[in-house]
């Protein structure tokens, strides 16, 4: 089938070599890109056959919702739209009515695999009407893994994003309970060799896993991270989650404990610590470090 | 090599056979047990030839300490005593020193595998002096998983269930951020097959995972578990591995969360929230459950 | 001064009779209220002259949002409007742009006292412009307990519903730091009067509060909080506090962990405790607690 | 009446002033102290009338292990020891077997109070027999605040330091509390005087404490707290409240927390941050920030 692809940044263009080798032709388009097919959407929007299939994978928010309203204008009563960017879920149903206000159809996807996605395939979790999902199939079935497993119609519009975002706090709370143990090894005397322990763990255990083996290939390249620094950022959807768990009253314990380490390891100084550094004082007379 | 081993339980039955099935000649022990090969300790002993090696799987604390108090009677010196049992970490250095004033070495060796291993193999984290640990090498060989992984050599007498206590700590916190994102994903009205989210989520994505495995075996078996109460049961390495961490000032949020999401699950009613629920009825006049 | 007062329920009501001690007159308005002075809220910005004060008191959302839009209609240029509910902060802007459209002042309130305030005074935080601020003063003084503290100029549009939310924040992890600690010293079997140890700290300590105080008066009506069940709501405060966290990147464990308490006192099972205990059983044949 | 007081730190030195004020005879001893009015314990034991009263207010652990080692061998059958210092509350069986052998009474007393209580007195909870608490009361008397909060006898041996333990964790839950509260306030940029924020909350709000009353007073010292580095240490009661929590399967979450945060405020670099930062690296080619 034809598709247009918007953003050939590194996912864009990797998901676009994949899908043509898998037989389908792609027409890309981004801004200001030499590897760009066409040189504005409305070009790739003619070079095209209606009815379309437009996929975008561009930076949630304005930069979305700018391409939505653009599509909105070229596009034809139905064509479909497919959001696989990193949307917040919320913003899938404004996006699907104001595209259905103009007979176009609206598709969310969720899209997981980074750099290794090419080769591998991208998870996908996707949502929207069936006759909808239907028309992006071949796409689909040329993006993710080999096997049964790796893609799914989730529900309703959202349930793409909703279920890709909640796959990122998991992932959240898995790094954690790999990097609080690793501390916790390392801390201990009587561990020589934790890289090794992470290593042995990666048959027979119940922890064994993907996130395991990207340990080890870790440590395998610094065996006691010397080289890093414990600062790590953190996206939208781990945000979303935790926003979405307190929507619907879910205790997230571990996912927001994860979150919020996050937070802490990008301060240089920890504001709160300070204030309990200063009440310590003030009732017990307890040394404090100025800062100098 | 002939083994003695000491518990015939779930865990050391299977291992029993899975040890033989490699050659080895077991001699196993354990009170009142009908598929006892001997029927006493003094009695495996005497089956066994010096120097021996005794492998011990009891429950933790004193049926261990009372097993190798007895050893310490009966065995020769130049034998070797390996507790694969549950043991805390902290109580293998005292082990063996009480077995070294004898010339009998020690070595602890945690063990996960759970049903699976007999067919899978065990992982196993032992610690001890080389030594030692080279006498009961071809037994670790027997049990481990085929491949390079699933076994290792962790550091001094202590090291190996430090190791298995962090691994069941690690867990507790993956199993919570699996449990957590179901909850969540149960409760978005967009999201309308979430064992297929699960199901997806096995191939490309970066919580793929043995956990996750058994997760979609799970809601394969009951789609949304209504056949199960939300009470969970711990074991003392959860509980250690907190302690171990306070012990070392190591944060460890996600692991203790899931912990306390553990001891939460099994009141019947919260003391704790009774007390939240007097003070708003205290300061605001807020209605509160009575119990009745 | 002339206030008018939309809300009389069992915070504005109080209020009402407050302001009234202290001199000034109110104009009282609710919907189907027997207490009320007017029957509609055109009678009653026709019976202030202006330039008028309107004090809202009325849910926060939709019900405050309507309000807000018939008065933009009724009140003149120079009148200004003071939401004193419990409102978003994030909806203050909002509403101060609606109402500057037609030069009518907007002033934000978070207010706290609950059923002791008739009395004692209520704390108030307020934000605005100051030419806004300096025409609601008469009222911010009758309402605001004795003392120089109690009432603050807390900042620009929407800071006084800020410091609020963050005060309840605050109270949140007030309450479940009392919460915890008084389970654990009714599960030590060395502390025979629990009630006594909390009466005692009432001098002296660095805990003495007033949550103490209301705790000790709980403790005296029910030693044991027999009667009543482990069960509390939660108010959107506490969670726009969580989500300001998250918003501007700031931990907030504790704040979050007593959020959370909440939720899962309401769930009479917990989904995601279901999806640990099948985990367990599924790898480790653990007994599982069936619901029948 | 007369008292021996072993330990003459500024906890010590302030509560002799204290006693002494109320009337009461105190022989006080601390080794290479020049404010001692004894130069050896038996000195001290023969300057006392029997039945005597002997006080410790030393380091806990060993230091206070070895005192009631020799005081052991020093007092006479019907004398009663106090340890008024921070042991943890599982020493204080041990100690009274060990006196009890000889027919030392034995009461462990947990003291609040830091610099202020010389003069506004020390918080007091008290575990031990009756007929030993008995004998002691008069310095209690003399210790506690005015008023009739402030001391009580919490049950039996052991209860005294666990419920001021309770009390610690307590105190560091309520000032993770203030603390985190602080930092969202700053961070808001609608809120332009958080410190009048906080000195506003001293009157006719829910969260008006001690604590809070020491929170504006360091403000009006440091108003954005610029001169402290934010790093706190912790002492031994809020990490024995969290191991007594992990014994009683009591969940902790604020409270616990509130320690670890302590806990990586110390870490100039966090160890599990990196791994977190290693494995972003890994599976999405994420920029980290490398050590330099």
């Amino acid at each position: 089938m034809e598709l247009g692809l918007v953003g050939l940044g590194r996912m864009g263009g990797n998901m676009r070599e994949r899908i043509r080798r898998a037989g389908h032709t792609v027409v890309g388009y981004a801004p200001d890109s030499e590897s760009a097919d066409v040189h504005s959407l409305r070009e790739m929007v003619d070079a095209l056959a209606a009815p379309r299939v437009v996929w975008l994978m561009v930076p949630a928010g304005e930069a979305t919702q700018s391409v939505v309203n653009e599509l909105g204008e070229l596009l034809s009563p139905g064509d479909v739209v497919v959001d696989g960017g990193n949307s917040r879920w919320t913003d899938d149903a404004r996006h699907a009515e104001e595209l259905a206000a103009k007979s176009i159809g609206f598709v969310d996807c969720g899209v997981s695999g980074g750099v290794w996605g090419l080769e591998n395939g991208y998870a996908l979790m996707y949502g929207g009407e069936a006759e909808h999902v239907s028309r992006v199939q071949p796409v689909f079935d040329a993006l993710k893994p080999p096997g049964e497993a790796g893609a799914v119609h989730a529900g309703s519009v959202g349930a793409g994003h909703f279920a890709k975002m909640v796959h990122n706090g998991i992932e959240y709370a898995m790094m954690q309970a790999f990097a609080e143990g690793w501390e916790l090894l390392e801390a201990a005397e009587e561990v020589t060799d934790v890289r090794e322990v992470f290593r042995s763990w990666q048959e027979g255990t119940v922890i064994r896993s993907w996130l395991l083996d990207l340990a080890v290939r870790a440590l395998d390249d610094d065996e006691h991270l010397e080289r890093l620094r414990g600062y790590a950022a953190d996206s939208g959807e781990g945000r979303w989650t935790v926003e979405a768990a307190v929507d619907h009253a879910v205790p997230l314990p571990a996912i927001t404990a994860s979150l919020f380490a996050r937070f802490s390891s990008r301060q240089e100084d920890s504001p709160q610590m300070k204030m309990v550094a200063a009440l310590r004082n003030q009732f017990g007379g307890h040394a404090v470090r100025s800062s100098s």
